[in-house]
């Protein structure tokens, strides 16, 4: 048995750290690179991919609005076009740090108010899978099951790696609430624990305390989240003594 | 005999224009696009792309310092590393770009400050040419021949095109005059004498009236020049009726 | 009878020019200036103050979203506070300047997605006006008859001036229909006529064709609508030549 | 005998937090507020005025360079009517927050690179000196005495406050040295001899051994000093044990 463990890695910013990035490689088998629209720059982008290089980790982008005050969690109307183009330059980008590292890139997570909008948006998330496939039909699309963007990436066979959110609260149709910002820290082996559940029994309790199915690709832990690297520390270490393998996904149809 | 003209291109921004891109693409076979960083976003460098396709135009990567308000070209004192990031960020996407339609990067051209502060300083040129070698050799750079770029190119066996400005002035040194803003209109006719003596006799008479020589692989006018694809025409019509091929320079050692 | 009629101006932005913003002065009596989030930089707001000075016009702050490459057009959705400290920002900017040149700020327009947000959005209007309120009483609110922003001015006691847009199509409720762009000019005399008669008989037809109620404090005509100056000197000519003054309002309660 | 204290505020930015401005104001009397150039936002600006209001320190613009990921400790050659016009927007804003809160902008400070150009060049340092007494001629400029700022602002009747760093090194030409980021804590308690020695004996030992003479109306922390609280509170006690008052400056003739 084995799943990925994915966070948003290298959402620095110029004179701004944020996240604890050499600890949280440590733990992970993805990681999320800020493709420095919403977050992360050009320098903290090559730092980034060459610690995930240096701890075997693999990288995909993580490519948000064009909001850095808002940190890409405020839901932005764009065009199709405009998320498109903002994704094949973020993604080339980090494909170039990535090639000089001799590193492929792995997979696209769409990033916050993006990844919440395209979950409810057919339209959107068939531009973004659009864009993916006519540049690297290779790459894999980091997404929630209960979401637009898994159906339409079913229609249209783009792999897909189902995440399940470590620090967040579901919903009975399968959502994560989303939020701005968590403010205390989770006690991480409850969180250990809920995990493990949805790796091996595909099954989460809700906030309203209902207990649903979920397909469990990638285990996500966001970078902000208040003590994220102890977090990741336990699951790691929860999944690894129940005979889960901690490693990137090889992709899958939706 | 042949010499490539370039132009800056894809310099609008959101809702502003600027310059004329398709009636200079008409006119020019290669295309410095912007990076995004002085000018540019990530929508217009795709309909850039798409208009240098169309018109059988190389492209290369304009790169400029991350000074939108002052279009890359005030002195901005960046380490060695951040201009490389920067760089290699900015060519990543338009690679991303050109991939997508099928065309190949063909030369980095460095933006405004950038270029004139690398035509001073060894070290900033020998930082931006380690990066274009260690991303992709077969990369040209675009520079002056009187100057530390075209030096430490040599030194290092980095291929280069040697520019001639057709709209800029020279000093008897062989540099350029350097300004943030050409205010008024060239007279055509004598600029594209200037140009084909410059490409036949390898001479050009500096602002102070003296007679030097200069190396001339490629001829650049700026998009931002007036009446910038005016020039543009008459100095490719005199070329050619004199016998000079207009096409990408295929690089040659510093 | 007298009407005011204001621009949108100062929406350049560093090197890249929008609108012609002196040919513009000649014809109205109050500039929205931008605030520099979604347009304008300090130096393009300085002129612009120095501009209207110069030709007697009144100057209010347009205020947008944090959007520059998106122009302030995009729907980005901000808490009340983020809207309310961004106002702010901006209207201290401006005041500065206004100060330097013995001006007062007079009114604030929201710009763009701001403007039509607020126009269906009763807290979001809400949170604005107490900004203003809490700030500067005597500013005016430039809003649509046809909006929650009008509706709730009246409540708040908040003098506004109720907006004609010469270059918009009307709906049947009396809202005007957004648009990101206008691609072509308008005929203006057809325009001015209308205009007159909004003026005069508080009425507009409807791109529908019906013929609805309007109320008009002050005209407004884009910068970046085509033909722009033409349209704002026939619409002036036309008014006067009916006997209507072109003065800054008042302003009145909504 | 008194002296005040002041130290960089509000340069967090977005999601981006930076200092531990809660627990500074405790110890200084003067805030440098972030302009939101360099650093900060207007949601930032409101927050730092607010907390500034509720510690009774005084606040004063920190105007840097428009270089966020910068964090405006670049070189930029600017024009000097830029740098005014983007430290009177800066200006304006803060206070417009200042007056909300029922605070005066009491000084102007120069942030990072742009402090240390103007320290060696007197064009730029009469540029702002000439904007600020435009704007409102009550207000402090805060410099190092030995500096172009000091002598100009002698030369032109402008207010200041020399500043002693608590922070830095000092060269023999009594200078600091400029740094981008300082890495390691600094031994409070030698510090604060440092300090208390320049406050009441009005000199300093240099880098390099010598003992130069100082002017001292405030003493400057950096908030992003590594333990910069525990410097400025060790300094405060210090300070007030040898019967030294902490408190806004008043302003004199430089």
């Amino acid at each position: 048995m084995q799943v990925d463990l994915n966070c948003d890695m290298g959402e620095s910013f110029g004179a701004w750290t944020m996240g604890r990035d050499e600890e949280m490689m440590k733990y992970i088998s993805s990681a999320n690179v800020a493709g420095g629209f919403h977050a992360g720059d050009p320098h903290v982008m090559r730092r980034t991919v060459e610690l995930a290089k240096a701890h075997g980790v693999a990288v995909g982008i993580h490519a948000g609005f064009p909001d850095l005050v808002g940190f890409g969690r405020r839901y932005l109307r764009c065009t199709p076009q405009e998320v498109q183009d903002d994704l094949i330059y973020q993604l080339g980008a980090l494909r170039e740090f990535a090639s000089l590292y001799g590193l492929k890139v792995q997979h696209v997570k769409p990033h916050g108010a993006l990844y919440m909008m395209m979950a409810d948006d057919e339209d959107l998330s068939r531009a973004v899978i659009d864009a993916i496939q006519r540049v690297d039909s290779s790459l894999i699309l980091y997404c929630m099951e209960a979401s637009a963007t898994y159906r339409v990436a079913n229609e249209m066979g783009q792999r897909v790696a189902a995440e399940f959110y470590a620090d967040r609260e579901y919903a009975n149709d399968g959502k994560i609430l989303f939020t701005r910002k968590v403010e205390t820290a989770l006690d991480p082996v409850k969180a250990a624990d809920r995990v493990l559940r949805a790796v091996r029994e595909n099954r989460v309790t809700t906030a309203e305390g209902e207990d649903i199915p979920v397909r469990v690709d990638s285990i996500c832990i966001h970078g902000d989240t208040p003590g994220a690297p102890e977090l990741a520390r336990v699951i790691r270490q929860h999944l690894m003594e129940h005979g889960v393998e901690i490693r990137p996904f090889e992709g899958a149809s939706a």
